[in-house]
């Protein structure tokens, strides 16, 4: 049995109440148009630090005990978690080590440093910012949060799925994005345990789609050499995502990367709301007919809306 | 008296509540932080056709008796009422007819034509528009619907004031762009009706700031030639948007080019909602503090989100 329980998620969902926002659902009869379905959007792009990644490390902040809390939590990341991380530990008031390349792009390490964390610069390769976050916790004692192997913050994302189960009708299928499975996890037991009939898709670009891979062998495949305009997607499964991912969720589906910036051009024009690559790919597959969703009630969390305004992938 | 009356306002809530957009009132805690105020946004980018233009046409289409409605509408523009008189009368299933010059940006003429719009193309200049829309409604006898000195129109977008005062607390200020004046007008006359201690401020790019002019000068100014990212402001008052505007706005101010920008990306990068350059306006005055805002309750209406995802102004 997965060690996260449908107990956790009501827990976790109490934890962050008073931080996260309970983000909007929203729907566009274009896009019902479009894809021949009833979507209906769970915005997590409107969530503080502009993803879903809030949710995960709030709950893991939130739920050390205060002498462990008060030694800081320490991560590597240059990415939407490591400015939730910090900000939900601004928020406790302890310490956020983050350990980031030192050639990150500056908007990143503005974000990091703008919430309060404390950046641990090192090389830009696996081996140097796993040395340095070691390093890290071995001198501070903080508590390492990872960005998704965690139950913790697998909890955490379930809250997601968990409120948007209240404010939309049953669906029939919910989909999510996947790169190292954490919203997936989150999702797919959410799911099954307060609406089981719902089934939960995770859509990967095809070319990243190492969870494909992992999901249809059986066994944990490392990531390809990322190659995707989805820059949230790059990572692989964790175990134990992988095996969350294994016995809860339905199928994993791919779209291409011209459907995703499509899609993500479409969701921009026509909605009006920002949301970044990661986010378009569940979008491009219900545009795409990835699924067979005609007249079907779809849920789609967009995972967040951090993007660089100044790079947009159809110019 | 001016002759839009607070009942006209209500006539045209009703009359338009089954086909227009209730939009949200968000608020975002940085906007609160930069501005020093409590800030509230009517989001009218969420309108259909992507501005509150849809709430004047559709008020102007659907006050029209059967056997006028029948011969259709008519106006010269290129811009958002264009789209949102094709659209309303897509509705009442009425032919719209939309002048516009042959050069008009491609993607413009296909969101006319998406709605079902009947284009008449012309030369580009004011005398060709005008001689063509002339020309149109004396072979159709259809019934001209200009885009915002028109009391149906001022009527219609006044009913977006009307929901602000019901969804946020009583405003100290209220701040519109100002274009043609249309929004201006039927902000300031509602807010007079049924919050009588708000002030409306109109907000002008200084670069066409023939309303500023005209209000300060107490005579209705042509517009500047036009030179401003903030492209649904180019053009000037008409007489009756004047003498609503002279009567009921408080005052008009100013912002820069740079500033309509820098809004405009803090709106897109910190609340992930798109918004258009005119929007951008008075989020600028008040971040640029050019009316005294610290700890002023302040609601923007924010007038649409029709950008060109491929040409953006911090490009």
């Amino acid at each position: 049995m997965f060690p996260v329980t449908l107990e956790d998620i009501h827990y976790a969902a109490e934890r962050i109440a008073p931080y996260a926002h309970r983000t909007p659902v929203l729907t566009s009869r274009t896009l019902d148009k479009v894809s021949g379905a009833f979507v209906f959007l769970k915005c997590e792009n409107f969530q503080r630090v502009g993803a879903f990644k809030f949710r995960g490390a709030c709950n893991a902040v939130f739920s050390l005990p205060e002498n462990e809390a008060a030694r800081g939590v320490a991560t590597h990341s240059s990415g939407n978690h490591a400015a939730a991380l910090a900000l939900a530990a601004q928020i406790r008031d302890i310490p956020a080590y983050i350990v980031m390349p030192k050639n990150a792009a500056e908007v990143k390490k503005l974000a990091v440093a703008g919430y309060g964390g404390r950046i641990k610069y090192c090389e830009n390769t696996l081996a140097a910012r796993t040395a340095t976050l070691e390093e890290v916790i071995d001198q501070c004692k903080a508590t390492l949060v990872h960005p998704y192997n965690d139950y913790r913050i697998i909890a955490g994302q379930a809250t997601a799925a968990a409120e948007f189960l209240q404010d939309m009708p049953v669906p029939d299928f919910i989909l999510t994005p996947i790169g190292g499975g954490g919203l997936l996890s989150g999702t797919a037991l959410c799911a099954r345990f307060i609406s089981p009939k719902t089934k939960v898709i995770g859509v990967e670009p095809a070319n990243a789609a190492d969870a494909l891979k992992s999901f249809k062998t059986g066994k944990l495949q490392p990531p390809f050499p990322p190659n995707t305009v989805a820059d949230g997607l790059l990572t692989a499964l964790g175990d134990k995502t992988f095996a969350c991912v294994s016995e809860f969720v339905d199928d994993i589906v791919t779209v291409e990367e011209d459907e995703i910036i499509a899609a993500m051009k479409f969701i921009w024009e026509r909605m009006k709301i920002i949301i970044e690559p990661s986010s378009a790919v569940p979008v491009a597959a219900i545009m795409k007919n990835k699924i067979s969703c005609a007249g079907k009630r779809i849920g789609i969390i967009i995972s967040g809306g951090n993007v660089d305004l100044k790079h947009l992938p159809w110019l």
